[in-house]
């Protein structure tokens, strides 16, 4: 691991063994047993990191930006191109957000047609300290840049930026929000309401406007489809789907639970409750009438229903 | 890894080092190294193998249901208060899912008031060959006899099964739907509609209805809490809540390709193109009027957007 | 126009030309030129105006309850059986809700199949003063009483009530919430949850579960059907379904404020600025630019924009 | 009465009383008892309507356009301001619609901070034939220029208006869809998408941007509004405004049966079930247990249930 504040690096791996500490970058590539490299330095480092891997053959994930200017960007290209094969994934995590990959899917199933009109909301609660007006369009919109090129799959050929009246929740001097409208190669329209300090909610939408239906995602529900007169949203057919996250989850609480030398979650007498209490079920199935459920006493190691 | 049948526990285990497989569970667990067990199993198996597990102390997770019948469930609870300790953590995984989770929050933090009903909903497709009318109580509604103790905190005490006129889509004197109602210690109604042959999808929904309001999870958005006069969805007031899978994800998939030797995802012509784009909306502006984005020519090695 | 108070029934008819007021129910159906009878008094004084009115052969609108007991209410229909036709419309209003309506003609239509299950919910903030533990039977869910026979076009053959933990909210000793669940001539279930001081608001739902696919009404937006993977709610296509009622209470508030003497809502200047401002917006559809709208002046009689 | 086609008049006012049928709009308003007029002619006939009403000093609603071109509708503004009363109401219906008044309501309270952007949307399964793409500023948007200027209360001082890729299901040759930006007085930004051959549906939805909130109508449910951490809907507190329009309907109904000889709706035989049904309800709360219900036998007249 390379961080140019060695403490903070020593914290981040305390406790993983074969991890070995590094103020340079270039230093840590070449230590043994490095198979590939996780860029998350600030922006204006990316470059030097991602060349120093390609020099090395490594694959690397870099945070966006890759490199903030798109002149440094085409550096990282050009020297990619030339090794003739690709070595880099760059963050741009959207497309791998369950909503967007719907999105995505439904497009290039090709259902709704030719898609017309990409409508996008990206809405901050407040910006940090220091964010400047230009930041709304090369940090914050840049998402959308990255998901409108993907879901279309067309490069964006020029953009114009709106100024509204700027929300007194601004800071002093900063142009915000903004709206933003992009064309593309292929003549579709993409507008982007930026707004870092709407104060209410960290919101991300998306609806794509077709020639047979359009589609949203991002309205805290999950994508709702509007064609032929209805507007609808999936409804999962099957427990993998509904509860995947809850399955990763339980198992890795048991996992750290158990590294941390403790047990949590439901317990052996919430196993034993369900089973006497599914028994009452069935003789009530079977009578047609009210069973009480009789347990036996709980012994004192399990609280009454475990959290 | 123990499995009754060898030649698939070695396919399960192909490529993964340091893995020994076993016919017997008891082998397994006295395999070198072993730490922890995680019990899979058909429900009759788990008893013989919880208790090997607690004679060698090891923290076990054990899928639902811990024991089929009430007696041997019985067992394993006073074999492991005997013990002193908790090892058992058992597959109730709903109480791992985001909604739930939510839900269970909401009903500790007291601000609806004391719970007074759940309304739920259990809903399947269709059932697996060889389902029968009792276990939509031991095998459907057991999920949320363990929901429901758990977001009540409290023991369920009686059951009565109501019997609608069975669906025509449900297999031939299988007793589908049945409508399940509980009552517990401290005097509120559970009542479950359980539909293992619906048809049009898997739905589990629940709604607490409290003193002074409600909660509704499960519909294809996220919590619902309707209270003096509104209906109410939280919105999330940061990109690491909204996009914490996307996250995962995208260096789950990052690991998963460089494992495989490969590439994907966006790339470095996506960095690029992000820059360029973003840079022509900095003038734009900057200057208030139309800006074309011209980038350099795209090398080979890219597709014109990456999928 | 009959009320035993006739003050009331003065200030009720003020400024109606050739309304007689009486303070007997039989005076006023003999009074020249009624035709018809609306009845909206107490619950105990239907019967006899109902039995004067088929006596007269006069079409009758009674509030509901028809007769707050059932030998009573017998009473009227062998009045009107030997009348051999039909004179009295019972003022069971849900089945003029445009939601109802919908999934009234859903199920009828016979998409989903037959009915198995309808779940009810009938929330009030609170109760009045007077109002027992009866009355959320005979008052508030006799409602649902007539919803659930008119939408599933059967009788109701039985009917069992639980009682959960009442609500602090509650008035000391009413029974509140309740849970009442009725069985049908052909085997449908019908739960109602009935909660009259639920402190949160005014909810009326319905959810329909088929044999191939569900229904629901009531939740703050229109009939979401369930069925096939889909979650969906219907999209209206024409603006005079959307638009219905705007059309309505438009000419209705120009008619009344006409009749005062009044000129409200949109005016002149309003007209006048859509013109200016739509010939502006076919110049830039034209020019591709930017036009600036340049009204004439505004003459001191119109506001800016008037309300 | 004065349609250009007499025997297109005589039809519209068969069967009311006191009406008398012109060819010539002046001849209608001189007739006796006219106290106000109802303009509906195509736009072009507007002008003079409005002005013989202004000589006769009547009140008018004029359906939109009030005139098409602007200098004519300057010339209304002017008589009218001559004359130095209001007489004209517009026909700019949005005004009147419940979600729309919401809105207002909403943004006229000020709890949402100053509006900064409305998004809108505006989409016709398809257009008429004849229809022009100026037609999608100048007859559908036009709606949106008056809801705009009112809900904001400003007047619109710029447009520009974007042409994406048109869609394949418009008529050849028109520009659909569009998006119009419209900039306001002070500062405001309004966006419209018009989209006149959608295929799918009528769909009318605004979205308000404030610097403390937004709020949307429009999507197939009451408004929402997003404020502080939630996205919220309305509850009503109140039959009265849940089941507003039901109770209108009913009565209609009834009225209108009544008129032609007929009875339709719930009748005795309904009120006798709900009365015979909510008794057997009372005795089961007492009891506990399920109680049968047992009617007297249908009359001939009642059909099971009614209709």
């Amino acid at each position: 691991m390379a961080d140019p504040a060695a403490e903070r690096a020593e914290d981040a791996v305390a406790g993983l063994d074969s991890v070995t500490v590094h103020t340079e970058a270039a230093a840590a590539l070449d230590a043994p047993g490095v198979a590939a490299v996780l860029i998350a330095s600030p922006g204006p480092a990316h470059e030097e990191a991602l060349l120093a891997a390609f020099d090395r053959g490594l694959p690397v994930l870099c945070e966006k930006p890759m490199v903030p200017d798109s002149t440094g960007a085409l550096r990282v290209v050009e020297a990619e191109a030339r090794l003739g094969r690709r070595l880099a994934q760059i963050g741009f995590m959207r497309r791998y957000d369950t909503e967007y990959r719907r999105l995505k899917a439904l497009l290039d199933g090709g259902s709704l047609g030719r898609p017309l009109m990409l409508h996008c909301t990206h809405r901050n609660v407040s910006s940090p300290a220091g964010f400047t007006s230009a930041m709304l369009i090369n940090s914050s919109v840049s998402h959308e840049i990255d998901a409108a090129r993907w879901l279309l799959g067309q490069e964006l050929t020029a953009v114009t930026v709106l100024r509204p009246a700027s929300s007194a929740g601004a800071p002093e001097g900063l142009i915000d929000p903004q709206f933003v409208l992009f064309e593309t190669e292929r003549g579709a329209l993409v507008d982007v309401e930026v707004f870092v300090n709407c104060g209410f909610g960290y919101q991300v939408r998306c609806e794509a406007v077709c020639e047979a239906g359009s589609a949203r995602i991002g309205d805290e529900h999950t994508m709702v489809v509007t064609s032929r007169g209805s507007a609808a949203e999936e409804v999962a057919q099957d427990y993998l789907v509904r509860f995947a996250d809850a399955y990763d989850r339980e198992v890795q609480a048991w996992v750290d639970a158990t590294r941390r030398g403790q047990v949590t979650g439901p317990g052996a007498w919430d196993g034993y409750a369900a089973s006497v209490v599914a028994e009452a079920g069935v003789r009530a199935l079977e009578t047609g009438g009210r069973v009480a459920v009789e347990p036996a006493p709980r012994p004192d190691l399990y609280a009454e229903v475990s959290r």
